[in-house]
Order: C-alpha cells, then sequence, then structure tokens
C-alpha cells in the first residue's frame, strides 16, 4: 500500500474511534473525545508512527507541546525523534523564569508560558496539540517560539475542524500543517 | 553492571538534571523542575526504560496518569507495556460521564475525574505521576480506581519527597511504589 492508502486507513480508524460528545463544554459544542484512541495502545503506535514517517526528515530540532493534551503524545514524539520536549503550559505552572503571551478567547482571554531557556535562537520547533480549532493557542505557542529567537517549523494535530479554519489563521507562522483527521 | 547499579546511575543522572526552584510556587517552598529532563531525549529514554523494566512482569493492565505532568510520561509508558492510558484530570474537562473524587490539600480541596468507562471491574491499574509528596492526588487517583471496580497494582512516580511520607499515605491502596529518585 502507499503511503497515502496507509494515511486514509488511518484516518479511518481515528474518525471510528473519536467519540462525539454533544453540548460540552456548553449546550450547541459537538467534542471530538480522544480518550477512546489512550484506551488503544496499538492505535497510539500508528498515530505516533504517522507524525514521525510525516517531520523525520524535515530536521526538527524541538517539539514544544501545548498542556494539557498536547503532553500525551508530544514527548513520545520528541523521544522517537531525539529532540527536546519543550512544555507549554497556562501561566503560573511553569517554576522558572518564563516568557508569556496572551491572546483573546470567543470570551475573555487566556495567557500561556514557556520557560524563557526552553528554546534556543534559530532552534527549529515543531508545534504539538491535540486539535486544531480556531489555531489560538498553536498561534499563542507561535508567538512564544518566537518570542525566544525560535523557528516554527510546522504543526501537527490528531484533529482539525476544517470548518473555523485555523489552518489560514496559523499560516503566518508556518504552512507545514499536519493532521491525521479532518472535520 | 547489575539492574542495581544502573538504577543507581540514573537516579544520580536525574538528581543532576532536576532543577531546585527556591520559593515555588510559594516562599519557603524549593520546588523540583522536572522541564531539563523533558529537554534530554536520551535521559527520557533511560527513565521510561526504567519504569518498563519495573513493570513489565508484574501482570499490568492499564495506566493511569494524572494531570498534567502525568501526562508527560504516562502515555509513553502505556504504549511499552501495551496497555490502556487512562487519563486522571482536573473537575470538569473530561467531557464524557466521570467519576469523580474530592481530597484535602494544605489550604481548600481539589476535586479529580476519571472516564466512568475508563477501567473496568478487576482491571489491574498502576497509577502515574512525576512526583511523590504526601500522596494526596494518587490517593485520590486511587480512589477513582476502586469506585470504577479496578485494583491498585502500585504507583510509579519520577521523584518522591520522603520526608512527606506519601509513600505511608499510599500504602492501603498498595505498598508497591516504584520511585526514580528520592528525597
Amino acid at each position: 500500500m502507499t503511503p497515502l492508502d496507509l494515511s486514509n486507513m488511518l484516518s479511518e480508524k481515528l474518525d471510528k474511534t473519536i467519540r462525539d460528545i454533544p453540548d460540552f463544554p456548553k449546550p450547541g459544542i459537538i467534542f471530538k473525545d480522544i480518550t477512546p484512541i489512550l484506551s488503544d495502545p496499538q492505535l497510539c503506535e500508528e498515530l505516533c508512527a504517522a507524525f514521525v514517517g510525516y517531520w523525520k526528515d524535515k530536521g526538527i530540532e524541538g517539539i514544544a507541546g501545548v498542556e494539557s493534551r498536547g503532553f500525551l503524545f508530544g514527548p513520545h514524539l520528541a523521544m522517537m525523534l531525539g529532540v527536546p520536549f519543550i512544555p507549554v503550559r497556562k501561566a503560573g505552572k511553569l517554576p522558572h523564569k518564563t516568557i508569556s503571551h496572551s491572546y483573546d478567547l470567543e470570551y475573555g482571554s487566556a495567557e500561556i508560558e514557556m520557560h524563557i531557556d526552553a528554546v534556543s535562537p534559530g532552534q527549529k520547533i515543531m508545534i504539538h496539540d491535540d486539535l486544531l480549532a480556531t489555531g489560538g493557542s498553536a498561534g499563542a505557542a507561535s508567538e512564544l517560539i518566537k518570542k525566544a529567537g525560535g523557528e516554527v517549523l510546522g504543526f501537527s494535530f490528531i484533529i482539525e475542524l476544517g470548518f473555523l479554519s485555523g489552518s489560514e489563521a496559523l499560516k503566518p507562522y508556518s504552512s507545514d500543517i499536519q493532521s491525521l483527521v479532518t472535520y
């Protein structure tokens, strides 16, 4: 089978496994629940292999993962690619000196932080999270990488909600965006 | 070298890598910062190999990891051991039907949740987190496993703060407690 066939098979498997939760976190939203993926270690392996296959020859020098669900596979991918994992956390959680970035949510705003010494000038970073919605948090993570002098090499997500146009929002940082399944 | 020599070498490496942050999160506390471990993919591999070597013949049927830092290595260990990963999260984060447990903190209380279908009756679960302090959150995770009918097989931590006697607090659930470095 070609890589494209394998990729389609994985997308179908993920689609069958991801659970729709209506009205979470609020009425009218259908939440994509990835916890059934975590119950299937074989599928987790396939998912990680797809990420690694895509990024292994791109000169990646670090993976930044966004708290909390970006922590589920980010460190594993970093180990498989032999690069540092850089945790991006909600404000006030990282103990050392940090740089921070605020971004708008539908109502209000959020602030995320990264350790000031986590990224070196010129270091090529891939940003990973479970879900690409509007691109707010991945864009904010990109701003942190840029503030530290790093380069945003691209993005990887398990799920992309295509109708929210997050990939358009991320293009100013990098147009290399990998999503394993798109809705 | 014997497994014990290897284990001592790993403890020393971890001790040299973990960063002490004074007065975080509040004055008088010395916080053990594990983020420098994440910067070293080789050390991450050694750390995970030590966990897997300890648990691989113990009949483990699932790993529960406590948000957020228990997500950093928990899913990787679950993949290596070929068992499900069960996320234990702060209240309100998991989208499906949950069971919850509240526990006391020094000031106030905290509540954690697990999906009601994440653990089957009789399933043997190892609970993983980065740090064992007083055992509050690992004990609360144990209560969730028990409420779901599961069995707490044991615990694994990167760091144990021995002076806080967390291992005593966890003994009613299981006395099989692995810590890679103890202070």
